[in-house]
């Protein structure tokens, strides 16, 4: 394609692409734009290597002009301009996440990058932003997916775009190294099955948090399991020493982030009870646990059990802290689980989620489009025999409208040339698609939705950093009408075209007829 | 958990892991095992740079002991050795595809890498291969699903291993450049749209194939349109003036290599009438066309259409190869929709996956696990309340046993000690889970299913190129009972254990209670 207009001499003709996607993921009613960030740094890096320049001489026809790989080795984006939704923001179908103005050639190879870029971040944060929603404020959210990605950088991206969607950490211990993301983790089932006896246990030596002598701390967390096997009734002779042993281990190394998996062997009879044994053993020395992690089974029937054996020991044994330790679930949990959780009542505190997020099995695909609207000032249509192909011609402005109760409700796009709509007036849109359907609305605000983030190849408005476009995607969907939010059945998000907009547009279409 | 070790003094621990997974993918009876090329490069280069030990410092707790930073700046995988299934193999539930021996700290360590290297290149080698199924051999696949991959590396190991699991062609051009994948592509829609009329073309003149003077080329489409217009029916106003500009330039560009995109405007009504006025204005010069493509609407019906119309030309206009004009359709084809143009009959020559392709929609995750089976000699277990979550403990060799068909018919496990079964000779064994089953067979060949690549760091097997991968996994399909490889409802492929595994199993399953 790049050589046809090359050999047509229209390489550097004026052109101008949107992308966008044509309906919101997972049946929703809003998606979270991302990607830009790391679109502007591919495009200020565009160009091609001379070994990319050999590869391509060795896969086109040999009647492929020598000048155009001369042309290629020059190619740079620095003719190309972005105007762009900031990152983080809400957006919906139709509406354009870039526009990307710049010579036809270059602006069109881009295409496929772009949209690898957008598609997935987008996909993965607006998953984010409903897990969160799923959740509720109060729920820490670890991601926990890299193992189930697409590659390596497939996981970079996923623990990467899952923060900006709202959660609070990553087990990737990369993402924490490259991005800033708070990391987590717990041990692995093989770490507890690793050890079979309190023999195994080396340093034993535990000191007191304010100072003094060093104790003999499996002996410390013997003597506390007779006490919590008597108090729960829990049969001494089946809680695992194994899992004993690892809990201890694990507890010397770190006591101050003491975190029990306790799904080994059985939860109530073994994990729990070898938990609490070294948890309180821990206590005595002036440290706390922080925490359990359950990994299999019926999480919310089991959080609520534990609980009430914590609450059991915090009592029996006057430890008011112990009642309110933290216990993290993890077990393959999806968008639907997590929402059966939370109504089936729980006393979890923090959730891992892995495949349901990084692979969006829901919609694994966000379906961005780049398609090309305007060439040499003239607006472009395709116009295909399935309706929703159908593009939408011109250089545009989008502006979103709010109403008298503070939501936005419409996106209206106008052609660049039109005057804005004014908060206070009364504008006329029309609805997209086949209908002829018209209405009025006065706006009690208009916001411009794009702005310009590369003009002429150089990046011209500061970027936020990750935690900034983090607090920008809560705000933006804070600020969102909860009928939008709404995981199942929302309702539509309006986005309109004016009367101009829409005369060119059917002009377009007869005329391609 | 890895300082957890160190701390105890067991970083040099022999230990022993397995990676497989517990379910085949899309339920379906098979997967094809990958990765392995990128695993064993992966732990040939493992170290800790300086920066990564810089970031462990910071976010460690700051009692971590100074000497375990010391010991993760020499740490590496000099001491793994690995055996695995050739890359490319046809795999079962439960059955190892990766053993992973070495010292503990280590061989957990690399855990989540190894998931994310084989987890994904292997659903999407299996995907390719269910795609290749259904086509069955003649058609040719492209995979061109790098827009909706999770970021540019996620769409790489998706081109590769699509063409691992039996694709024809890439359109990703970086996946042709570094893994000599065929690449293959077709303009956009967008490049068909930029046209507007015949006087945009430019240069207009093309040369006959065997010489002479170039002749003025729009005009010979011109009059190869009236002819193709009056043979067809078709109204030469209702025939799209800028796609014909679009084609024509492509043509003088590629007279070799045109391709036309037929789904701009209105396929039959000027798609169509355009390629073929190209079409034989280029024959005419001596060049043959290589196809068109369509990207919407129903495709196999269109094809049936097209290929009429081909025929038609082919006959009137006495143009013999035209009739076979290559076909190549894409619009979101899946696994179901491939399935129902193969059943509904059609003229479709090449088929263009992406999405369904690449993001394995079917399920998006193969859910592979890495689970410890010895340390230090000694048999490891994990029960866990999810019987499916159990692991089969110990070192083990996996036999594959054939059956007098011909086909591949039982993996038995065997613990390393035990002698092997032998072709002609009866040998018992035990279905896998809670039942007690067992049962006898005499397998007419033996075949050791796993090979040692990595021995203490270094690769001990020449690795096969992509191309010979490719090979293997094709034969190794096609030595397959078709009862496994039905794509729906197959039939289960038995995995089992020998009598002293199962004992084993049964003996550490009521230790651990």
């Amino acid at each position: 394609m790049a050589y046809g207009y090359w050999r047509a001499g229209r390489q550097g003709e004026a052109a101008e692409f949107e992308l966008f996607f044509r309906r919101c993921p997972f049946q929703g009613g809003f998606a979270v734009a991302a990607g830009l960030a790391q679109v502007l740094a591919f495009l200020r890096a565009f160009r091609f290597a001379p070994t990319d320049i050999e590869y391509l001489e060795s896969v086109l026809p040999i009647t492929t002009e020598k000048a155009f790989f001369d042309y290629l080795r020059v190619v740079d984006a620095s003719e190309v301009s972005v105007s762009s939704v900031p990152e983080g923001s809400v957006v919906f179908s139709r509406v354009p996440i870039l526009q990307v103005k710049g010579p036809l050639l270059v602006v069109q190879l881009v295409e496929t990058t772009l949209l690898c870029l957008v598609n997935y971040a987008s996909l993965v944060a607006t998953n984010a932003a409903r897990f969160r929603l799923t959740a509720g404020p109060d729920k820490k959210l670890m991601e926990m997916g890299l193992r189930r990605a697409q590659g390596p950088d497939g996981g970079l991206s996923a623990s990467k775009y899952s923060y900006m969607g709202g959660f609070d950490f990553t087990s990737n211990v990369l993402a924490g190294k490259l991005y800033g993301i708070p990391v987590r983790g717990t041990v692995a089932h093989s770490y507890v099955s690793s050890f079979t006896s309190l023999a195994e246990v080396n340093p034993r030596v535990l000191q007191p948090l304010c100072g003094g002598e060093p104790v003999d701390f499996p002996s410390r967390v013997e003597a506390w399991l007779s006490k919590v096997c008597q108090l729960l009734q829990a049969p001494l002779e089946r809680v695992n020493r194994g899992e004993r042993a690892a809990f201890v281990s694990y507890a010397i190394t770190f006591p101050h982030n003491f975190q029990g998996l306790v799904d080994t062997y059985c939860v109530m009879r073994s994990g729990i009870p070898n938990f609490c044994a070294v948890a309180l053993a821990l206590n005595e020395l002036g440290y706390r646990a922080i925490g359990v992690r359950l990994d299999s089974g019926d999480l919310a029937r089991q959080s609520v059990e534990i609980r009430q054996v914590f609450r059991t020991c915090s009592a029996h044994f006057q430890v008011p802290w112990f009642e309110r330790v933290p216990i993290a679930v993890s077990n393959d949990v999806s968008e639907w689980s997590l929402e059966e959780l939370v109504q089936e009542g729980n006393e979890i505190d923090m959730i891992g989620v892995g495949t349901h997020l990084v692979t969006c099995p829901l919609q694994p695909s966000l379906g961005c489009v780049y398609k090309l609207v305007n060439v040499n000032g003239c607006p472009r249509l395709k116009v295909t025999e399935d309706e929703e192909k159908t593009t939408i011609p011109g250089s545009k402005v989008v502006y979103r409208l709010w109403d008298d109760a503070g939501f936005p409700c419409m996106d209206l796009m106008a052609l660049e040339e039109e005057s804005p709509p004014k908060a206070g007036k009364e504008v006329e849109f029309w609805l997209l698609g086949r209908t002829k359907e018209t209405g009025k609305i006065t706006p009690t605000a208009v916001e411009i939705l794009h702005r310009l983030y590369l003009k002429d190849g150089q990046v011209c408005q500061a970027l936020p950093s990750l935690e900034e476009i983090k607090k920008h995607a809560q705000a933006s969907l804070s600020k969102l009408n909860p009928a939008h939010k709404r995981l199942q059945d929302p309702e539509a998000y309006q986005v309109t075209v004016t009367q101009k907009l829409h005369a060119l547009f059917t002009d377009l279409q007869r005329d391609s007829q």
